[in-house]
């Protein structure tokens, strides 16, 4: 690998782990009972580790929605007909989507990229047109796309975020909008997990009984025909992944080069996660799980990644949706650290054998 | 039973079936998968029976903390001595607690209750006094309270929350702190459950495994001295719960008189639901379970009580922290219910064999 993908890999470092023992030790000394926040405080020293603070600050909050076309839509794997990608992606500029209901509340800015929308689309200014081609190639007769564009697809979703950090960013979370790319995060979780395809494949937009068996012979036959390699994360992409996917995977490696936390949405941002990760290691600690999908591949992916999700709520729309209530839990965790006293500013004793001046 | 506890739950009706079929409709006409946001599509179509509107709003969000001691504390059943009651009532008040910080996030404001601490507090503008007595009494030797304390402490509760209904209120979190109150909540569960003592008693604030012993040893002598009986629970109340605990039941009670949702928070709060239910059985559906505690008898609670938490962070730490994160994700779903685009209004293609008209 030579470029810009090689150069971010390069540049992700280990989390600061003297920011980390300063975040914990803080947390011993707010009013509350040791570890009494649970995940929350794991969470908030994660990110003093990423941003190598001891009391992180996650103001400026952004979500990557990125839009692609699937080929293998043509088999009819989706409930939804193909045109709906672009549909969608009007509905993210219109800020009707779910995405956008969500994003909003937590105060998260939307940003949507056509990664490859097989569909010309509208200028907009919060539309960022980085189209890799028209949608891919039907995966179950040949690979979905060139090496090269596995690569410019990752490369972009680097560009992407990397515009973002030089405007300000503090958090980023993923989002997606495919029709077809259950199938394509499907195949991608079966390859780099080693699981069977049918026990890694769901619903999506909420498919029945035949059309589940359908896709899950689809993915086989994509499989057999494009024979990916799990040792090389850029021949999944090429062979069964999406734009959209590759993007993704390209923002968690450029999110973690520039010291910035992720939040990681649902089945189809962990696909991105398994590249990311299989390219470099080290992104994990950059990552956090926001829920874990219905869709029955996802809590093998994260299994699989060691991430935990946040939340289970039983949601399987995608867009970044999950994605946005984790930055509001990871914003949660990074103001308690930082505004709640301590036991000696609010003159609360501490307990039994501890005075208020130890730790 | 007369007064105001009797005309409360006389005033309890079940939920508008009408508003939430309507609220239903509502969903599927969304631009998404049909359930495709799982649970928060779900709580917003309780949100809309309990408000008895199609489309409901959170605006005006209130956690109310109540503060009591409880003389069990003597034996030795906490990590922190009594005195951190009142100190955390000043945290509280200086908005120095998590509680505080996580509600100044989601919007609430935090309006805390002195139901019974064992000390004088300092008069603020933030602090409703109620004191009903400065503590219980040693539930390990005797009833915690005189029956008339114990309907004083529900119709506080009720009055509380009746004082933010003619403010302005949509949706109200409980909270508590009062060191002991694990004690009282476990005794509460075991007997209104039937669960065996050592089954529904943790650590509470910390306590390592011999001191739990004793605290589950405690616990099952206030059971034995006192002969709560599980079919009474204002009996019950009375021989073994608080002040804060009696308070909360009342908001439980009161909230669902006003058709306001009530956001229960952890432990404690899940001990008053245990009474509130068992005094009206309607009001739990007029009950939104935040989390679930890593106290081992929060699960059992909620199991008996048929509510399933929203959030499973490992948290323990009370106050209304769970509360006010469970506030937010109802704020989301009510705001998805109401700001998301059906498929017309964003020409958005529906799935096969639907057209948009259709529902």
């Amino acid at each position: 690998m030579t470029g810009l993908l090689a150069s971010t890999i390069e540049s992700i470092r280990p989390l600061d782990s003297q920011a980390m023992a300063a975040a914990r030790a803080r947390h011993n000394l707010l009013t509350k009972p040791r570890g009494s926040l649970g995940r929350l405080e794991e969470l908030a020293v994660q990110l003093a580790g990423i941003q190598g603070k001891p009391v992180p600050a996650l103001k400026r909050k952004v979500i990557i929605t990125m839009a692609g076309d699937h080929g293998v839509a043509v088999e009819g794997v989706s409930l939804f007909p193909q045109e709906v990608t672009a549909q969608m992606v009007s509905n993210f500029i219109g800020d009707g989507a779910g995405v956008n209901v969500i994003a909003r509340q937590v105060g998260a800015r939307v940003i949507v990229v056509d990664m490859g929308v097989a569909a010309d689309l509208a200028v907009a200014p919060q539309l960022l047109s980085r189209k890799i081609a028209a949608g891919t190639r039907n995966i179950s007769l040949e690979p979905a796309m060139s090496k090269a564009e596995a690569v410019r697809a990752i490369e972009t979703g680097i560009e992407v975020v990397a515009e973002e950090v030089n405007k300000g960013l503090d958090i980023v979370g993923t989002g997606d909008m495919g029709i077809g790319n259950t199938t394509a995060s499907s195949a991608i979780c079966a390859v780099m997990t080693g699981e069977p395809v049918d026990k890694v494949t769901g619903g999506g937009t909420g498919i029945g009984e035949k059309q589940l068996a359908h896709k899950i012979d689809v993915i086989n036959r994509a499989l057999a025909v494009n024979k990916p390699d799990p040792a090389q994360p850029l021949d999944v992409l090429t062979k069964v992944g999406g734009f959209e996917i590759g993007g993704l995977a390209g923002v968690m490696l450029g999110a973690a080069a520039h010291h910035i936390p992720v939040v990681v949405d649902g089945f189809i941002s962990g696909a991105a996660a398994l590249i990311a990760v299989a390219l470099s290691p080290e992104v994990k600690n950059y990552m956090i799980a926001a829920h874990a999908s219905v869709e029955p591949g996802h809590q093998l992916m994260l299994r699989y990644l060691g991430l935990e999700p946040l939340l289970a709520l039983g949601m399987r729309l995608g867009e970044g949706t999950g994605a946005a209530l984790g930055i509001f839990l990871a914003e949660v965790s990074a103001r308690v650290l930082a505004e709640m006293s301590t036991f000696t500013e609010a003159g609360v004793s501490r307990e039994d054998g501890m005075n208020q001046w130890d730790s």
